[in-house]
């Protein structure tokens, strides 16, 4: 597998150029904690779950819908008898999620340093999410001024990936979509005709979770820090 | 003034091409009936102003983080006293805002129609908010086969508009804006050298309110069924 059609690199953000995934988790198993009483965390998980996922058609992908599937949740889960005060904890428990430091991941930075002092490459980022929670992250993360350009997308499907390279004005062929989720970078790029690059993360949203599969325009790796020199760069 | 430059038309969505502004205020009377023990509308309507303010940095626009807002604001102002059943109400009348028909309003279909078919002008709709909120009304407004590019943006301020610009590749004296709100789509657009037709609409959210002014580069209409005669394109 060579790179040499590549002129475009696309980044997934959480959880590809910084954390996420851990804080979200950790907010859900907060409100698991405060609904302890109404069944074990396995089974409130998955009626939050099955909350969130029943919200999608109308709330989307991020922060903000987060929270309201929790709140939803613990409303039908306790039968309406959680309080108006727990209720307010939860919204701040979103309300971090919306500030996250987004610091950069291990070799994320340099990474993109090298990438674009090459001088060989576009690099953008291509994230689902709430338009202003991506870009808030992206600003605390101080990596902004590493993209040429920013596509926050209410979805990551093959039709998302074709817009994406419309709107690049390139084919195909000449996108590398680097990410951690299999479902939403990876699969969805290759079937369009791109490369793409596996970095997985430690921990997967449920919703996220596909099986291991090869692919010849897919490589995997275990740290960002290898792209320049499979990209051969340096 | 004439229009000979232009080859770009945006388009704001919610309050121009449908209706918007009514059910967001209706939701929020219905807010301040629930709490009326808690002050008269007028308060109340103040107090949930100032948390959707506080909110904005975080959440932005639309109608999650509007419903969000809604909520704390109901546990903020009844102290903690509403019940888990009535923030579940709160939610429904939030799902709603997500679920709006979005027909299309007097004289929009046949306008983009006539705009569209004279060939000279690439449509698109240029609005703020939600991705996934935005995108499914349009869908349901039956209006998006008329636009070229649909942009949703966190924010409708000069360097959005410039962004615009750069996107589309055009000049800012090729693009006409044309909306309901002087200080979303008119100002802004008429401060980086664009051209703007501005409709008023019967009701206006109270952070978008700004004096009455006159610009040689605007032009107020009352209908946008007086577009294509405007430009000549008839």
């Amino acid at each position: 597998m060579d790179y040499k059609n590549i002129t475009v690199i696309a980044f997934d953000a959480d959880d590809t150029l910084w954390d996420n995934e851990p804080f979200f988790r950790n907010a859900e198993h907060k409100l698991c904690e405060m609904l302890a009483p109404y069944g074990t965390e396995e089974e409130l998980s998955d009626r939050i779950f099955g909350v969130e996922m029943a919200n999608m058609p109308d709330y989307g992908y991020g922060a903000i819908a987060f929270t309201m599937s929790l709140i939803e949740s613990a409303i039908k889960i306790s039968d309406g008898k959680i309080s108006a005060r727990e209720i307010g904890e939860i919204i701040e428990m979103g309300r971090q999620l919306l500030r996250l430091d987004a610091a950069p991941l291990d070799g994320v930075a340099e990474t993109l340093r090298t990438l674009k002092e090459s001088g060989k490459y576009r690099l953008v980022v291509f994230t689902k999410g709430e338009l202003l929670t991506q870009e808030n992250k992206l600003k605390r993360s101080g990596l902004r001024p590493f993209f040429d350009k920013v596509f926050i997308v209410s979805d990551k499907k093959e039709a998302n990936y074709q817009g994406l390279c419309h709107d690049l004005q390139i084919e195909p062929e000449q996108l590398l979509m680097v990410g951690n989720s299999l479902k939403s970078d990876i699969l969805p790029a290759l079937n369009i005709g791109a490369t793409a690059i596996y970095i997985p993360y430690e921990i997967m949203w449920q919703h996220e979770i596909i099986d291991h599969f090869e692919h010849e325009r897919m490589r995997q790796v275990s740290n960002i820090r290898e792209l320049p020199t499979i990209l051969q760069t340096l």
